[in-house]
């Protein structure tokens, strides 16, 4: 699918998930796009779980109770740590950004719907919860989950200002 | 171009670039891109000041001296605001690495190079100082200004982990 078809296909499914599995083969397809995105100083710190079933799902989704995450038949949880935080400037939440959107795309591309679901994890229990029910170490942080699949109806998209509106030409405030 | 050859032909360019003009309706194309980011809320704070010549990228890259700044052809700022912050989780960070990413990509699927120039800005005085260049708000923050043209040679790779051992399955830890 061309690049910029992608681009402007993917949204945020909020809503239910049909049940059909995701081959675990598209998964990784998905995870490989996800680590090829850039990274701050070539640290790598981004990790990825791929939870391919809802016996992998549940014990997270059970935290949150989320529709989406609730009903996707596939999901990639996505963490980092950082090693050495006074040797370095932290570039994890950018890092982990670029990767889901990589992956946010990488979905689109291949017919699936998909979300960035974070918020729920920066609630401090949830976030204790949630590692503890994948296993994560105590050093790590997930930032969010990817809940994936072919969705149950079309999805809704909410209303975007123009891009005129966000775009300036050579000063802040210039239109072109 | 196909997505996923656009993912894994992207690589941060940091070497110079030729000084072909980069045509303004490709500068739109990829500014579009980035705006069709996923964004926290729906807040749409992500805004971009195209570059489109050394004239307009002069007075910021005269600011931190980089070799990629001072010879791109042009180049895109990417900035936010939060109008707001007392009343929402702020997703500045990440809307912007959603959008820069996409416009990185967005350059490559047309052939051009570019890079996520983040880190020199983080200096308080350069951040002052680039505002006052670009005309941009007390109350915006500049994240990164990302290079764009047509590299001056193939351009280096860091070398990467094998995706295997970023990758787990059902838990952390946990191969396939």
């Amino acid at each position: 699918m061309d690049f910029f078809d992608v681009v402007h296909a993917r949204y945020s499914h909020k809503e239910h998930f049909l049940p059909d599995a995701v081959p675990l083969a598209d998964l990784e397809k998905i995870a490989h796009a996800g680590l090829a995105a850039p990274n701050g100083a070539n640290r790598q710190l981004v990790r990825l779980v791929i939870l391919p079933d809802r016996a992998a799902i549940d014990p997270a989704a059970a935290i949150i109770n989320h529709g989406g995450f609730n009903t996707a038949p596939a999901a990639i949880a996505i963490l980092t740590t950082d090693d050495s935080p006074a040797e370095h400037i932290s570039f994890e939440k950018e890092d982990y950004s670029a990767a889901l959107e990589n992956m946010l795309l990488a979905a689109t591309a291949m017919g699936y719907a998909a979300l960035w679901l974070d918020y729920p994890w920066i609630d401090a229990q949830n976030q204790r919860c949630v590692k503890e029910a994948l296993g994560i170490p105590e050093n790590y942080r997930l930032w969010a989950t990817m809940p994936i699949g072919k969705p149950d109806g079309p999805g809704s998209r909410r209303q975007k200002m123009p891009p005129e509106a966000r775009i300036f030409y050579r000063q802040y405030g210039a239109k072109g």
